[in-house]
């Protein structure tokens, strides 16, 4: 009994110090995904069990295996040890830490690894885009900062990656040509602008544990473009116009190349690049970070080009990316990274990318009436509506916004939350038969208890006296308390185990 | 004594279930009306409550009256009793059940029969919308048992009336022609989306304890018209442009005849009917379920045609109904459906019109500049808008969402709520004087006690002994304990009949 | 000890009362700002407290000063105490009262003194227009009533300054030429839309603690303005059209006396008024209720007409004010009216002035495709997002709005917040040290008691016997008891004076 005391309260203290630290982290960290607090004691905990898992004596095959393992953790997912050694490094690498990271987050991908990557790809697009992406990442960093937002959610990158697509995308719409140096006047306000929206927006979404998406960037770019326009002395803007008579469309002369092409060019397209190795490169950058992201950004550019095909999109459009940078980010942001990864999970992500292809059609014609491009509305909005959806599947479960990190991981701590669930139900049912037994240990008590007190009786009966009838009133007092401590024992007796941390994990997750 | 306590043990307990299951019931059922669980319980009381305000020996006439209420209430209102019959049947039967609730749902009303007969007027317009609108039912109820939402909800209608008006209208507004038969398959998929929509925007309502109306069907009709657009190959949608100079108005050229021909047609645009005869059927499926529904119809869709003449609208459009049907939904919506019906409630319901008839045509000439059709977006927000009206008013009474029904049972639920108050405040004062009686009273059995003491200290004072003070103890004692029963009793006999229920369901409704 | 008792008892039953009421107020008055019955409240304790600090003997000087101050506060600030004249007063005087502040308001004044000199400033401009602003009022404030709103919140004008700016922009906008009687029928039915609108805006922002601004204007306004257009028989507006060309800029041709003079244009502007004397009038009436408003309105234009040379806009828009009148609105609300003014403050209200700008651009390019003014959305949306902005500064405090007064009163409510804080700090030090001090003589107390046992221990083992023993056991009683009073005695005599109040105030203000 006392063992599985100490097993009890050891967890029960955990949980318990857990519970008190999320809903302020919830109410702290509002925006998408904030690994730092949560993750280290979730980390240590599953390091812990993997450590049990592990055989005493590993032959030497799968000595090498963890080792491979434990290198591959050290750059893959959300590279945890690298962020806590830079904590103690000189602030301006950490600043570029941060920026990385920032660049990586418009792909739900808080890696500065795959950050590094993702500017390459950019380097190799447009010198003058990359340029004006990194100081849009740089300044909404340092405005973040400035205003003392959430250190753990800046050192993600969370205030970054509205920057870097606010700063590119500036640059892509710009009809005054590369190298326009005034262009950084408004990128630099616009991109410190972003924080200041991002922290609005996450204030209105956390009532609903719902990330901001790219939503800062959205109105951003937006409200830049149509401040100005495509008739402006300053900062003059691509024309967009809306269609006004049938494309020209010819199925004899679609280019099956091209058409396969459009996959890796959607997916650059999310950072505003045709250039299909650029996408490629970003592909190898989704790769590195989570396997799970990667494959369902592929699998997201392929029903946005499917879907161009089945609304009779001009064939132009489909092969430059345009039908599938929404669905990519759409794809992702379901499969996997806010909702657990199952199947059913996995099906939802493929419909909302569908219903997403449908959106950005729609939204793009409308915004094409303002000489506007569709931006990253139609992924926003689709990916909010189906992050809002309710449904009776248990198996369709979205993550609390405090402990959303990577496919991978979320994957790792949904399975975790199942088996505590499981091993509850099991202990529920090994209590209710220990109560069943202590019930007729107690009746068995009593019912000694009732032959003692007809003895003493007896014995009365025959003395007739004030101190016997006192001895019985001692004896009922001390067998009442008696039963209490038993009843005491009994109840924490049966709640041992993990199912406290389970209780109290569930309370918060509801 | 104890009698008392088994009438007051009994609808305690009835409550208390009803309280712990409510609060579940809202936050898994925010659509719209879900007469199932709650109705079930108010109706038993109802009915029980019937039965004792009826005499003992009715009359012949008396007992032909109540037979042939007896029989309407086996198809007006809700058709409970039909709903509970199909509960046991095969499921395809319950599907067609639920598919025609659904088509009635539109106009508020949870009724197989009106739903039978909107489809039978549905046919006498085109045969092809009627197919689309049955399609889009089909699939919009099936895809949301897939996505396992709330049985009672589905069973209500309440996932059908969206996939109804996805469907008619997307039929109507196709440029393709009737019997295209490719439009099934968008169809089908905008079907399909509406559960999604439908769920997601009412996480988003049901904070503020809001229905989310026929916001899933505009938002998708828009999307697929917005999608495509006139210049499409695969899907193309009529012209519609905004008005670009001073309409022909010609006062005298006016038309009166057309003009009461357009309060049914207006009726019938709320399914994108233009012909007078359906709308008329359509009036007498309102009548079948609820009169007072059919009233607000009528009276909506006048107030409509008003508001369209005093805005120098075309007569073509008032004609083609167009200034009603919004107004017709708002008109039942604020007039007895999601508020009981009063005077006061009427008044608004009625400027409610009027202000949507403004809001129709001003959002009718912004959605035209999209080549779009208003659809329901002014009925939406502008119900939406005086159902989230805050005011001093007693006699304006928003009904909770869970307890939302039908116009008649909603204006009895109100009653039997108006009646327990008053019920309770009676209570209260009786209470009250009780309470003074039972003091005087107190204090006079208190002064005996007082006299036997007076009188005990003085044979004691005789005496000195033990014994005797020991009685004395005694006494006060099984007084005291007496009091107690007394007062516990009492209060309980203070409290039988309904108002402990009341004083729950209070609770609930707040 | 009694006496400490009663000091402690009294301010805690009053901050009780105050702390049960308003949440309530909070709930009920979800528009802008309630002075009245915190007000009354927190103003007696002010005065309080400028009595305490007051010296015994002034000298004349300081005499005359305080008289002049005095004598400034009866037409100053809120006018607190006129408006508790007016309470006793005939109904039309307290509703020209209500219409007054209710003019005023459209500025964030409260103040009937500063609404007739907009009055007149209106009729310094036109006569027609000022009818109509008059009659929209009029017309708001009276529908509030029959629709039993909150009467604080009427009688502070929050439900008029809709109705002027519907009543002023309707006529303003009107192509039909002055003196168009029918005019008066649409603008007062939509003023009387006004509090519906309001009410139903209030419950939605009363979530995140935000007013509801101009924006039941804007929607009914621009709901107005679409609903009829350009082409109307009855109702037509003036013809604005998007930009279509190169705006024709020549830098040399600026007129910088045009230019300085747009700064009180676009104070005029914000009623619609291109007059400068009638912008002149309207900063004076600024100051005379608050002259940090009146700073914020300058600079906020100032601002504005700088954004529009930066975006290089039109001349002829700069000079009519069009770039300045939401940045004024925009710099007054966040630069000390929903924020206590500080240097942070202060910066964040020329940043928020800067975004409005550009919002302000961005959205008159999007009306102007509906033919649509941009109204005030720039400033509603940019004060909106900087209002639900959550940063890590604590110099940056956002009021409770329940609490919302006037820039002067609200910088004293936060720096009274502020000093009972530091009072609260400093006393809890005090506390502490108290306790360790007590700490050290209770260990005293019982090193002395322990040292008396051991003594009377060696005396009753002389003795032997059950007297000595009863002593021992009473005297530890009454010394525990000693003990306890003592330890409540300083709890109480710790926290007297103002800090019980602080502690519920503070909850209050979370």
């Amino acid at each position: 009994m006392p063992g599985s005391h100490c097993t009890q309260d050891i967890p029960n203290n955990i949980s318990a110090s857990t519970s008190s630290q999320l809903p302020t982290i919830t109410e702290l960290q509002p925006l998408m995904a904030h690994p730092d607090l949560p993750s280290e004691h979730g980390g240590s905990q599953e390091n812990a069990k993997e450590d049990q898992v592990q055989p005493a004596g590993p032959t030497s095959l799968q000595r090498a295996k963890a080792r491979f393992l434990k290198g591959v953790s050290y750059f893959s997912g959300d590279m945890e040890v690298f962020a806590k050694w830079m904590e103690n490094q000189f602030f301006l690498l950490q600043l570029l830490d941060w920026v990385l990271r920032g660049a990586a987050q418009v792909m739900f991908v808080n890696n500065p690894l795959s950050g590094l990557i993702i500017f390459a790809g950019l380097i190799l697009q447009n010198y003058w885009w990359a340029l004006n992406g990194f100081v849009g990442t740089l300044f909404a960093t340092i405005s973040a900062l400035i205003l003392k937002q959430n250190r753990g959610a800046i050192a993600a990158g969370l205030y970054g990656y509205n920057g870097i697509l606010v700063g590119l995308l500036m640059a892509v719409f710009s009809n005054a040509g590369n190298w326009y140096w005034w262009l950084l006047l408004p990128n630099i306000f616009l991109s410190m602008m972003c924080p200041i929206v991002s922290s609005a927006l996450g204030s209105i979404n956390s009532r609903w544990d719902l990330p901001v998406f790219t939503l800062p960037f959205n109105i951003l770019v937006c409200l830049h473009m149509v401040a100005t326009g495509h008739f402006n002395h300053h900062f003059p803007q691509v024309l967009i116009q809306p269609r006004t008579e049938f494309p020209n469309i010819t199925w004899s002369e679609i280019d099956v190349a091209k058409l396969f092409m459009s996959i890796p060019v959607g997916i650059g397209q999310v950072y505003g690049c045709d250039n299909p190795w650029t996408g490629g490169i970003f592909i190898i950058s989704l790769f590195i970070s989570s396997p799970i992201t990667c494959i369902h950004a592929v699998l997201g550019s392929t029903v946005g080009m499917v879907s161009g095909l089945a609304l009779s999109a001009p064939f132009g459009d489909i092969y430059f990316g345009l039908w599938g940078y929404n669905c990519v980010l759409a794809c992702i942001a379901i499969g996997g990274m806010f909702y657990a990864l199952t199947w059913q999970v996995h099906l939802l992500a493929i419909t909302c990318a569908f219903f997403c292809a449908y959106l950005g059609s729609a939204i793009a014609n409308i915004m094409s009436r303002f000489g506007l491009p569709a931006c990253t509305w139609p992924f926003c909005l689709s990916a909010l509506t189906f992050l809002l959806l309710t449904t009776g599947y248990k198996r369709i479960f979205k993550l609390p916004l405090a402990k959303v990190t990577y496919p991978e991981k979320n994957l790792r701590f949904y399975w975790k939350l199942k088996k505590q669930e499981k091993m509850e139900k099991a202990e529920k049912e090994r209590k209710g038969k220990e109560e069943e037994q202590k019930a007729i240990e107690d009746e068995m008590i009593l019912n000694e208890k009732e032959q003692l007190r007809i003895q003493l009786e007896r014995i009365e009966e025959g003395n007739g006296g004030n101190g016997p009838s006192d001895v019985i009133n001692d004896n009922t007092n001390s067998e009442g308390l008696t039963l209490e401590v038993v009843e005491h024992g009994g109840e924490e007796g049966e709640r041992n185990g993990d199912d406290n941390l389970t209780e109290v994990e569930l309370a918060d997750y509801v």
